[in-house]
């Protein structure tokens, strides 16, 4: 189930169209995911995520992969279904290992721990770490 | 402010003491901060947190740098601020560069906004990331 | 699937039975949406939080419409995937266009973008922004 | 505190200097406030930003204003100290009265209420709700 | 620093200043905490969170001291910073002990820590647990 | 569906095999929830998770169902769908009554109701909850 309709190729505009186009292209693939078909019935906004993107997620000063799986770490905390699903799909085509995997979990859950333990606790900043 | 007392050298008890030289002579510093004193409350909590910390952050699959800035990722999506000013420390004392930094928020910035759109239009888990 | 029972017409008690009859005549149609069927096992409760609702949704300094869309936002930063659906319904079913609701996706993408990028970089509040 | 310098007019490189200046142009005070101070570290994805809000942000299908408090809302269920200051007082400077404040806090507060209990009871997503 | 003003005993009508009668008058204090303050500015509303209060906390199923530690926990997960302190001192003030609270901090570290294991591995919920 | 492979007996690993065996053991059941097959893709970590269940969730300072009622709070929050209907399972295992599961559902939305609140108006912590 969704709140707005997933847009097929044929009821697509023409800015969602390229859109299309483009992650066909970029991905080597004809598969286009549900995100993309939701975010279709806004073109100009989904291109403006398709291409944040493109500009953000390439490679760096970080590698493509490391970025991957901050997405899903983000992912991950604000519990979002569809981007931990697709996200790890994603690391996974970008060469992520079981082992990988199993070191993202493993970080994934003990900085949820702590993070709740500092909320908790309120502990104050030490001045050691300001860097303002 | 915070809602537990910070716990001295003087007043933690023997498993506290244990930690704390522990945490010294892991980091090659005798600075402690105030989330170690604050888990001093109750030392064996401390001490299971600082083994996990320990087992989870050290080289493997991943490194050391990549394992910070996944776990400043789940913090800043948790809103922990002592977390973020001590793991954003904790990562430029391993080698991250302002540009990694910059390229760390552009990820952390871009995925927040679509785990928001995600979630907002209810986008359905396409078939082909299941693993189950 | 669901922690608790959706109550019926037939199984729910007095009071959640005159919340059901309430509803119906306020919305003007006899569909009871499920959160209802699963808050009427304490019907105490449920009363409490119908009664809330029809106090704060109604017209008033802001209207109706611009209220469900202000339900939503936070609906969908708090990852609820019932409420993002029904109150998505909700906003339609008082008069929400696809070009509103698109501009709503914007302002939610936009708005996760930066406020993980404020709790990132943990930006100090500016003394101008102070009320108290 | 913050994990990032606050950079001046003087230490900020052309891009950042210039969104400075568009910032200074669009709102017609020479204040700059912190959140851009910090962004200037990556004066690209500062602009990206900025040219987003410029994007997002202006009239519409919805107003500028009601933009504004769907802002607030998510800045506040994503428990970011900074937006929750910083969009207030834009929200204030756009119109926003007191009665429509106090109606925003109170459709925020019920929002989470029901948020929680429908995350609590895990209730199922009526078919009526459907779009896709 | 907040986004409203905190209203003094002088400033508030009556209906807030009835509403601080009867804090000072349960709570055996002359003290106002600061949310009262703030809350005061709609004072329909604060007197509506003041009875829901009441209605809540008071004893039942669930003895008064259980619910403050259940409210710390949901204040936590929800990075609320004033109401991991105040609940704090609340449930200190119902007989919170040391132990108690050391607890408290341990089973909210564990089940965020299983939290995000959960979200990250998307894992389906068991038959088993359905009750609808 | 699943970002991981669910885990039979026959897959398992040893390590993951003696966990299964002592969830069953502890438990008196031969079920094994989904959580424990997901986890098994990594048995260390299961290992490491397993056995803090077992040391935080006995009997302490607090009761083994009060823990419980704390855990579902806590997921709630973190919207864990996962994790309300496991543990709510697990608390009505251990005595939760429908009337304690009504009282347990009521702090929860009122404790959202008024962080929200909190955060919207960013209420200054009073010196009084003060314990550093």
């Amino acid at each position: 189930m969704s709140t707005v309709n997933l847009v097929s190729d044929e009821a697509a505009d023409e800015t969602a169209r390229d859109v299309f186009e483009d992650i066909r292209s970029v991905r080597k693939t004809d598969f286009i995911n549900n995100f993309w078909r939701a975010a279709a019935n806004d073109s100009q906004e989904m291109k403006a995520v398709w291409e944040d993107i493109k500009r953000v997620m390439g490679p760096g000063a970080l590698d493509p992969l490391t970025k991957e799986m901050i997405y899903i770490a983000v992912s991950v905390a604000n519990a979002c279904t569809y981007c931990a699903h697709s996200h790890t799909a994603s690391a996974r085509a970008k060469g992520m290992t079981d082992e990988m995997h199993a070191e993202l979990m493993r970080v994934i859950g003990l900085a949820a721990r702590t993070n709740h333990l500092a909320n908790a606790m309120q502990v104050p900043v030490d001045e050691a770490f300001d860097k303002s």
